[in-house]
């Protein structure tokens, strides 16, 4: 019997992405799209490219009917998440996308976000999205927060090598160039093509973009000890994928082995031979994550390069991930998408 | 019972394009691999986006064994194909994506690739393959030749309407803009990043692109008489998808309505509301083709715009539609995948 | 001495533009900058990469001190400059580049912007801007209305052949592609990179645009009885740079004949040899308009091809080009950088 | 008295970028203009962008008649330059833009290049051309060794801070993105539209890239004792630009301080205030170079980021720049073009 799923905050890049996905997923349906800015609009107004689907019109939050709803996702901006969960029936199963549930200390959230979190019993409730790391808490859970897009690349690459004692936690740098759809469909001169389309910049330079709290929460854990990373994300002239360049005082035939020792049961995360890295190019598209380990020419230093697609695997594929668990599906269903290249 | 496919040059993007629509396909499996300049190697060293399937290696042609083979893709260069397939077994369903079958009059062929087709009776026997159009032969056929993407392009929008009689034969232009993916995998200053990235030009200006001939061998067909066209490409820096603006002398209403009429039952054709056109930002990494019809301000002119990508739809999405037919499968079985925004 | 030139509307693309080229101009300088959204704000925070430059702050415009300017150059948004430009100084010398005064005919104004004109009396002195077409006009003005870029390109390409009767007047299509820099500063979801990068779309398709109005005042203008024409601008992925592909009934080599006379002496406008045509990757930050001219298959019909960049040549050099002749410079002064590729 | 210049592999974009600067450039003209594989082409043909220019045509370099030349540009091939320059008439000032001159030390250049240098007394003669840490050694200099792209690049970033003693030797990592156009004219398939264009990837990842042999020659002299450095090249979709972020440890006022004294007097290298950080979009097409510096969260690491053209600043620029002083120019002459943006 198909599953009948919601999208409220459909409008957006992340909503259009899980319309896609559940386009081919095969147990998968869409009985329920919110967006209230654009509520009373067709899909196709909105989002063309998804014309030749059947779709129910956007309705605003208020007008969806929860009934016979098996599941929902929640694609809303940051902040405008945590009200809305609170008031949806208690006995929906949610994977929210946004950055309000990553947090579980609501001190650090009140630090990051700037405010007090106004769920902090569904905060305490919530199971962290990273699906390879949570696959059990995930599959009873109700309420999944799923990771930020810059998170998950840079944890992928991490967090084995952390959990297995490999490398200096106190020498961890990533350097990470992150494609423009990740910033969303937002309004800002610096995200027009004509001034992105030859650019590349930093942003939130020196430790200030919020994924690094959600880094410093789950290093610290899988640590079992307080760690701080470096952190710089920059904006480059692509629209989909992540290259985290990740550099690590560790040894890396130790590295690749625990990666590939991790990672050997992993359908979606792909380990390259050692020496080889990869190219966001090759995962556009997809669920899939590639990771590669190279030597320093320095002794005793080694550059891990994990890429994922920020809109896919980043969010609303590890969305789908987490929600096959949840409803008991074959986890990598409706995922198995090749990337589309060139 | 899965069908097993053998795809002959592998190793171009349309090889490429095959193989990720088929690593979804719920009937299709890859059996054999071929390309003669990469024999030896695997797939994910020539396209590591496809690094996560099984895959057999590449080979050269005469190492396929055919036997068990349903049918075989041929996606190799131009004047390659016909060689190639006389020496195929003679029982082998073959959907070719190269020129060489196309034109169906050996003289033509002479005239617009400059030499003797090297198997005039398989030229004979093929079938054209734009599906919407030739779908009757194509299901009984043991070779099909796949259009031209450009003239796919150019006959989704223009067909129906010379069937329909509803537009001046001898005031017919189209202006084409091609995303770069057409021009292959090959190596020339001009499809450099560097050089095609703020780059846009037109390319056989003046009649001479060989799309030309098939436009006009389909368009004198369907109407019964000579058919010439002005025809003018250009290259912009875009990875996939062609966005054709026609210009035709006709009624508006006609128009709309006689390509509405045409493609209703029609699935991956999808028509846009009167006075509204596509973008190719739409249709990216799918099967499907918009078109638009808007009318101009002076009286009786009329611009049908239509896209579709390049890669799928205009030849490796076509191809696997063709051989759904010919294997009798569900004609979309595959196709299905929605277009990747943004 | 150097002449004092004010910028009125330095925020948007056209005056950073012409900030750009007077920083090299041998007899210009910057000596006021007016952007009532960014008043009180330096260029180096609006616009940082002209940051080496020693410039004024921007102010609005009731603080520019026009004693001792010897130039305004009006960037303002259509519709604004007309009431701004009525209050400044009346012998202080303007060069317009909105679309304030480029319709001399205010019930063509009307029919085109939806209201009456705010300085109609201005409207009737202003001097069309197409340098080499009005420059003995230009010499003497006051005021000039700087054209449309899409509007000098497809007229650079087109009226020497009217002047000339060499094609048919009642079968003129310009199709044009445009980089996405001609929409400005403006904040819309289609201009993001995430959607445009992999885009190209048709806009005012059928005969909306607003350059459609001056084509044909000027194309009547210069045939002596009205001239329609068909006219389609499409935005495709790139910065800068405007490409239009005119389809005419006249002889190629007659075609060819007409502009190269009229060119011969013409600094900016260069001809290419009959058979060849342009990039708009060749005229990329420069003042050079590339015009080539290819016959077509079918007899008696012609491609001319014309590119050219939209915020150099196609406003802000056109418009230093006239101010070079309203002050009595060599016309050319500042404007001779050569076109930066790749 | 116009300086007569040879440019020698005008062919590529360095020599194209010379042709450009020069081609405003106050006291310079181009008097010869070789590429041996396009001897007999018009540089119209090879580069219709400098079309409106009257230049020479190209010759091999036998034919160059070295008499009257002043200073020859030598932009030819790594490994070919050492032999040509050898043959020049040995009065003739040369500035060579490969990488033949830069190592000092013929066993360096033997381990990074693979063979000896076939001309090690010039090696021994040439000055490094790096132009704000040579200046009293090129204005003497007959031969001049230009700089890597990225080597400059990341010089300008740290090279004060180690001559002021402000960071840790032992922990400096580049992590540096480089635009396209700096692999030059080359054919690969990882540098076409339709590959690069959505890609993102590190290149001689490890510490494999030549210009790690620049850096630690320089900074090793400049620090007095052997400096080892971690350095990551990535590819990124742009045409033009280089963005270096530097990870360092050390004081971040001590190291903005540091760097804003060094360059005080630098025309070329503007600093900005301290917690900004540059862009490349806002150097494209000039000889100016934009360094920012931001404390990172964790106390006593900082980051510099620094960005500059490679085509220009990185290289043609450059040696502009250097020729200005071999020749007693003002050093700016014809380099005060400002950035091209957007």
């Amino acid at each position: 019997m198909t599953q009948k799923i919601a999208i409220l905050g459909a409008s957006g890049y992340t909503g259009a992405e899980l319309v896609r996905l559940i386009a081919t997923h095969p147990e998968m349906e869409v009985a329920a799209l919110s967006g209230n800015s654009k509520a009373g609009m067709s899909m196709a107004e909105v989002f063309p490219h998804l014309r030749h689907l059947d779709l129910p019109r956007l309705t605003t939050i208020d007008e969806v009917d929860f009934k016979g709803i098996d599941l929902a996702f929640c694609a809303l901006p940051h902040a405008t998440s945590q009200a809305v969960i609170r008031a949806l029936p208690e006995d929906l199963r949610i994977v929210d996308l946004s950055a309000d549930f990553r947090l579980r200390d609501p001190h650090q959230y009140r630090i990051w976000y700037g405010k007090d979190h106004a769920a902090p019993e569904l905060q305490q409730e919530a199971v962290y999205g990273l699906t390879e790391f949570y696959r059990d808490e995930i599959r009873g859970a109700r309420l999944i927060a799923g990771t930020g897009c810059n998170a998950a690349t840079g944890q992928y690459a991490l967090r084995p090598l952390i959990e297995a004692g490999v490398i200096d936690l106190d020498r961890i740098v990533i350097d990470l160039k992150a494609a423009v759809s990740g910033a969303g469909r937002s309004l800002k001169e610096n995200l027009l093509h004509a001034e992105l389309s030859e650019g590349a910049h930093g942003y939130a330079v020196g430790g200030g973009h919020r994924h690094q709290a959600e880094f410093e929460q789950e290093f610290s854990r899988a640590a079992g000890r307080p760690v701080q990373i470096q952190f710089t994300p920059h904006l480059i002239p692509a629209n989909r994928g992540i290259l985290a360049t990740v550099y690590v005082d560790g040894d890396s035939d130790a590295i690749h082995g625990a990666l590939s020792a991790r990672y050997a049961e992993e359908e979606f995360i792909v380990m390259l031979p050692e020496g080889e890295h990869p190219s966001i190019r090759h995962i556009r598209g997809s669920n899939y994550c590639h990771i590669g380990v190279v030597p320093d020419r320095i002794e005793g230093r080694t550059i891990v390069i994990a890429t994922l697609d920020n809109l896919t695997k980043g969010s609303s594929g590890q969305a789908i991930q987490n929600a096959n668990l949840m409803l008991g599906n074959d986890e990598g269903a409706g995922l198995r998408l090749a990337p589309v290249f060139p």
